[in-house]
């Protein structure tokens, strides 16, 4: 038996068609003589109805065996039915069943009988067959659509970039290594030296989605050790033309998730607010001020990276996506460029949410020089960085740039509480299966 | 100065205009009275032209002092002049110098002065300027896009999962290892289990395009150790489903590829032939037969794989796209689902380009049972896949899929000699740098 429809594409207007369905056993009531199998399919719900009169026996007790959750093709006349979901209901005259499932279920499919994350985490495929989850994934596949027409749409090419490096994107520590036949390599934390190499080589405009890993032993809500990067690079450009594409970027995919997905907003009970562009810039120094006013934060000084705690007071503060803009050099990666007139001063920024940062950015370095005396500045070893330095060399344009978290946009758009509901597997410090 | 048109932009009606092109210095030919700077940005060429007595010296003097290869923004005055490419040319009134080109070059990059893949490789920022480069990524942006184009009107839900895993795939040993924090863990070889867990989840119809990481020690022209697949699992599908929507992709490819990138089709000198559908199924068993007609597959038996040899033999008498179907069971993976009335042959499939093969597929093995005899039929431990093996176990739909190899799909297309040309960084077992 081969699916004709799913469920959503029946209509009442096909009363006395034959129809082909496949999908869950969602539920199974028995009124004696009458009895309902609620097909459930990626699309929705479909109701079977049996009266025993009517249908043959060989169905009824078919039906009876089966378990929730089993999976069953079903052949039948579709019968318009106003009560029904979608207004019609489906007369069964075959059944096929090719999956029965074993008792007791690990997970309520239904998402009613609430679970901890782990749980669900641990049974992902069951927990994904609530319709909240699916809709979670449904608006993430829309959105990362979103994103790349948007680039593209600007002038980005899409690039594809090693994830298997032999040096450390920032010099930092946190690298997953791996061994590579007889050798010691890392798994990138960034696609930041290879975008900007593609500046030199004239691609002009990239982008590249893809996984970024993170040996961080961090354990919060917001942070994974396998995430997905939205990573951009622009040439002949500035930070604040990087930042206008991105608060565009951010204001397109609202608009298209809205316009796209209202019925998975609608089950996750979401009324979408699309932010107003532009986004407000905020100075380094007035964030730090906006920060002091909680007690909280009154240890922060000038010159301090900004914590949580800060990032909690201020974004409770502008209570809107804003910008924070130039940053003390000294704080930002070795790639920033300082302004000329003020070096202590540097064109970097950070897109946040109110709840947490969303995206990094700056204007890059693009002066060998000057980005040698960077790397030397931070203890980093310029001779290990080499492969990406010659391509400062030959002709490199001015260039800005930044990465945007996918899962972040999407936990933060769809109010999610934990990063993890925004992946599919989520890898953290002690999760590595399913 | 800020960029104001891409050269392809500016038309010879745009005559007196000013506008302000940026870009990288191609060449400079000085002719006493008359000098002129051909400029290269990522779209094409701009002729700037130079008479002495009307452009103000310093900015002759300035264009005298260039290296080729430095990056410029030039401001001037469109003027139509049939002779020029694109039938206009530019007399400057402004030039700002934004990276100086160190000399000599590391590889010339017109293209025209031949050099080494492995040279190339070394300097890929300098090689991609090359406009054949250029094409072939332009080309491969395109060639994704395609694919998620089709594959989404096809109904199939965009993916991410996890590329850090705790077992094999296959249970093969080709494998990275990653130290994770204080566990083993291993970059995953095909997104395989977790895209057959997304059809217990009800997802129906997914879709991958991602990174897959095989630690073999092959240095063929076909392999690399850091691939791009692109995969694709079906549920209430049969493999011969798959095969329509796998040639039906290629085909769609080949035309989107035909239809947009004609102008990089015509730098690479290819005349694309869109292949048609559907390819020819040739059963594993006159394959074998096939093959044997040469004397150098002479020794090949039923049963054994198909090596280079024999694919090469194959795709030379068969010519164009064709699918490989009913392989023997125990030389297939072991999802890979029997038929019930023959149990030594399986339905799994490939898909061959004469040149090579493209990608694997087949229809799954759905029932738990069958699929544990797989793996103990196989020496693989079904304690291993518990992860995988519990998602069959609560509703699992029949489902079919497949993988495909993106470079060589490129490769195969364009007629590239080695598939490391199809990579912006290739990744194979002696390079990890750039």
């Amino acid at each position: 038996m081969k699916r004709t429809h799913y469920s959503k594409d029946i209509t009442p207007e096909m009363n006395g068609d034959a129809v082909i369905v496949s999908g869950w056993v969602h539920e199974i009531r028995d009124f004696g003589g009458l009895a309902f199998l609620i097909l459930r399919d990626r699309a929705g719900l479909v109701q079977v109805t049996m009266p025993k009169k009517k249908v043959p026996k060989e169905i009824i007790d078919t039906v009876k065996g089966l378990s929730r959750e089993s999976v069953v093709s079903i052949g039948g006349t579709v019968k318009a039915e106003a009560k029904a979901p979608n207004g019609y209901e489906l007369i069964p005259t075959e059944i096929e069943v090719l999956s029965i499932a074993e008792t007791p279920l690990p997970l309520d499919p239904t998402g009613k009988v609430p679970a901890e994350l782990d749980t669900r985490l641990d049974a992902r495929f069951m927990d994904i067959r609530s319709p909240e989850v699916t809709a979670i994934f449904t608006i993430r596949a829309h959105m990362i659509k979103a994103v790349r027409d948007f680039l593209s749409a600007n002038g980005c090419l899409e690039i594809a970039t090693p994830k298997i490096v032999a040096t450390a994107t920032e010099g930092g520590t946190a690298l997953f290594p791996i061994s590579y036949f007889d050798r010691e390599a890392f798994l990138n934390q960034s696609p930041q030296l290879y975008k900007q190499m593609m500046m030199a080589a004239g691609m002009d405009r990239v982008y590249e989605i893809g996984p970024i890993f993170r040996a961080e032993e961090h354990a919060t809500r917001k942070h994974l050790n396998e995430a997905t990067s939205i990573d951009v690079e622009l040439s002949f450009a500035t930070h604040e033309d990087a930042m206008i594409l991105l608060e565009n970027t951010i204001a397109y995919v609202y608009n298209y998730v809205k316009e796209h997905c209202a019925s998975q907003l609608k089950v996750l009970n979401i009324d979408l607010q699309v932010p107003k562009t532009p986004f407000r810039r905020v100075p380094y120094t007035e964030a730090v001020e906006i920060a002091k006013t909680s007690p909280e934060c009154a240890h922060l000084e000038l010159g301090d990276d900004l914590d949580t705690a800060a990032e909690h007071v201020i974004g409770e503060t502008i209570g809107e996506h804003y910008f924070i803009v130039d940053w003390p050099t000294n704080i930002r990666a070795f790639y920033s460029q300082a302004y000329d007139d003020r070096p202590e001063v540097c064109k970097a920024f950070d897109l946040m949410h109110p709840r947490m940062e969303l995206s990094s950015g700056a204007q890059r370095e693009h002066r060998v020089d000057k980005l040698i005396k960077n790397l030397e500045d931070r203890d980093l070893n310029p001779d290990s960085f080499k492969f990406y330095l010659d391509s400062f060399r030959y002709g490199m344009p001015p260039h800005a740039g930044w990465g945007l978290g996918a899962e972040r946009l999407l936990q933060t758009m769809l109010n999610l509480n934990n990063v993890r509901e925004a992946v599919l597997f989520p890898r953290d410090r002690v999760r590595i299966t399913p």
